[in-house]
């Protein structure tokens, strides 16, 4: 089927995106139709633009945090019908047969998932494109249902930021009491914020400065620990569970770690690269760990997505328009915004361009 | 009690040890005397002999794998009589009353356990003297029992190079049918094989050549795998639940990383001081974790001694008087040791030197 977005079309000057239309395929057996509303702005679909980790091919369609209404159904699809409001994140199959599917944790499919964007159809080959586009067509058991009463405009921000955040906190068992730090107070961060405060977590944002308190709070924080601040730091050793560390570039570990008490674990969500140079005795002295965490698996985005409708969380989000997507990265670079771009793409017109 | 040994008393010029003799404090109520009959050497040892991490006060009594005969119990000592084989690890006390060592995990007090050599004494608060000498005073709660069976003469490196392992085998739940590795061949790295093979595990030795294979083999382990060769590196990617990582100066984790299965952790329990720059990616695509992990607290000290009984898992050791530790030490900096060397006390004499 044909339809439009916005793209990346050209490898040597990938940026601005342009207006772009292009072929979905024919839905299958098994596949939703979906009509997209509303779709996130990750940092990762401007690394992705640029090719900053070095295997974006063109053209290339972003975005996977995708919100919208089905459409179309094909003849085998159970689940959804015409109508539904359903979601899609970061990926949009698996091999459906590995340890790691068969658990639930697609994410982590031993032959890898495909990608909601810069994947390859498991089916064709065909390179996969994501939502910054007016329609997406994708196998049912990878759509997941938008639950009722949650106000859809704002839901495209969890299935990865949400998803990101969630996962790690319930990896690690965080429930009501647990000592929850996040660093970093972005797209990521600020979801980590409201989802281990709702799961009844004392959640402390930790952050350089003094600036970020009404925020913090307002999010739900209910406490700022500032790491410039030595002796407030040295007060707080020993006293977080779990430190979500969001920080999207490489930064210093090692004023966290002493914060971990025993047996507590920094997992960094949102660090992709060389991690700087850390020292071994916090993690020696206090059994402390650091580990990563990915996505979660479908499952577990369902349960988050009903976690949030159950619980009212929803990421705060600045609506714009499919063409300030270019503004939008422009400012997303400076860290200006709070705390999530998701485009309406209601504003999404016809491409011109072929 | 006036005793004697080998220390390290001038800072200037720490090395060779010399005889020394010097006051062991007067048993108090729950103490027990030992007569040291063999004390293992551990690296750290000569580590603070040169005050290579910066707080060793001078005259240094090193040696913290002791193991000895019972010959005087305080009035208020219960457990043990004269006679008694006992052993005392890397702590002589502790708190007693925090958190940590109310759940039997001394090494992790809150206020500090007191290390057999370089903590102070916290009675009178005199600097602590290490099993380098013919007698040790300490509290009964600190003494652990040598199980009947073991040879005496072996026994003592399990108490740091065995606790040192044999702990993070069992924080990590290692049994029938892990798949653990093990990073190292030394001290540590030989007991991690033996400890790990005797749960159950199925154990792996990762080495840079293939020169360690027949020892690999003989110490228990099921394989060897050559970190050199890629492409076997390439075969082994998440196939491990534990890697045990013991080399004790700074070296490279990546290529050990996505060796690790989903959920996987590598544990360093040898490397004291910064980590060398270490890739995100492998932690964040596999959910993957690295950990620090010290000694055990007395409670597991004394299941991993029983454990060594049952299992008759003991250290392949080199038996030297106590007169050759200068000679061991240089040999120790050459790797230059199967696996571990042991002090024979008998071999000790009256030091002529004050």
């Amino acid at each position: 089927m044909r339809t439009y977005g916005f793209a990346a079309t050209d490898a040597d000057a990938p940026l601005p995106l342009k207006p772009y239309s292009f072929e979905r395929r024919a839905p299958r057996e098994n596949d939703v139709v979906m009509e997209i509303l509303f779709c996130g702005v990750c940092h990762s679909d401007l690394h992705w633009a640029k090719n900053d980790w070095g295997w974006t091919s063109y053209p290339a369609v972003m975005g996977h945090e995708i919100v919208g209404r089905v459409i179309e159904v094909g003849t085998g699809v159970t689940r959804y019908k015409v109508g539904d409001h359903v979601a899609v994140g970061c990926m949009v199959d698996s091999c459906q047969h590995c340890d790691q599917c068969r658990k639930g944790e697609e994410q982590l499919c031993r032959e890898g998932n495909t990608g909601t964007y810069g994947g390859a159809d498991r089916v064709t080959g065909e390179p996969t494109k994501g939502g910054y586009s007016k329609h997406l067509v994708v196998r049912e058991e990878f759509a997941l249902r938008v639950p009722d009463g949650l106000d859809v405009s704002r839901v495209a921000p969890l299935l990865c930021a949400g998803i990101t955040t969630y996962s790690p906190l319930r990896t690690w068992q965080v429930g009501l009491g647990s000592r929850v730090g996040v660093i970093g107070l972005g797209g990521l961060g600020h979801m980590a914020v409201k989802l281990a405060s709702a799961m009844g977590a004392h959640v402390t944002v930790m952050s350089r400065t003094a600036d970020k308190e009404a925020d913090a709070h307002a999010l739900g924080a209910d406490a700022l620990l500032i790491s410039a601040d030595e002796s407030a730091m040295a007060s707080a050793a020993s006293s977080f569970d779990l430190i979500i560390d969001t920080v999207p570039v490489k930064h210093d570990l090692n004023p966290y770690l002493p914060l971990l008490d025993v047996d507590g674990t920094l997992v960094i969500v949102g660090q992709i690269g060389p991690m700087a140079e850390t020292n071994t005795v916090p993690l020696l002295l206090g059994r402390r760990r650091i580990a990563g965490s990915p996505i979660g698996g479908i499952r577990q985005t369902q349960e988050m997505l009903d976690f949030c409708a159950k619980k009212n969380v929803l990421p705060d989000v600045e609506m714009i328009r499919m063409d300030q997507i270019n503004e939008a990265y422009e400012r997303m670079e400076r860290s200006d915004v709070r705390y999530r771009f998701v485009i309406d793409m209601a504003s999404l017109k016809p491409a011109e361009a072929a």
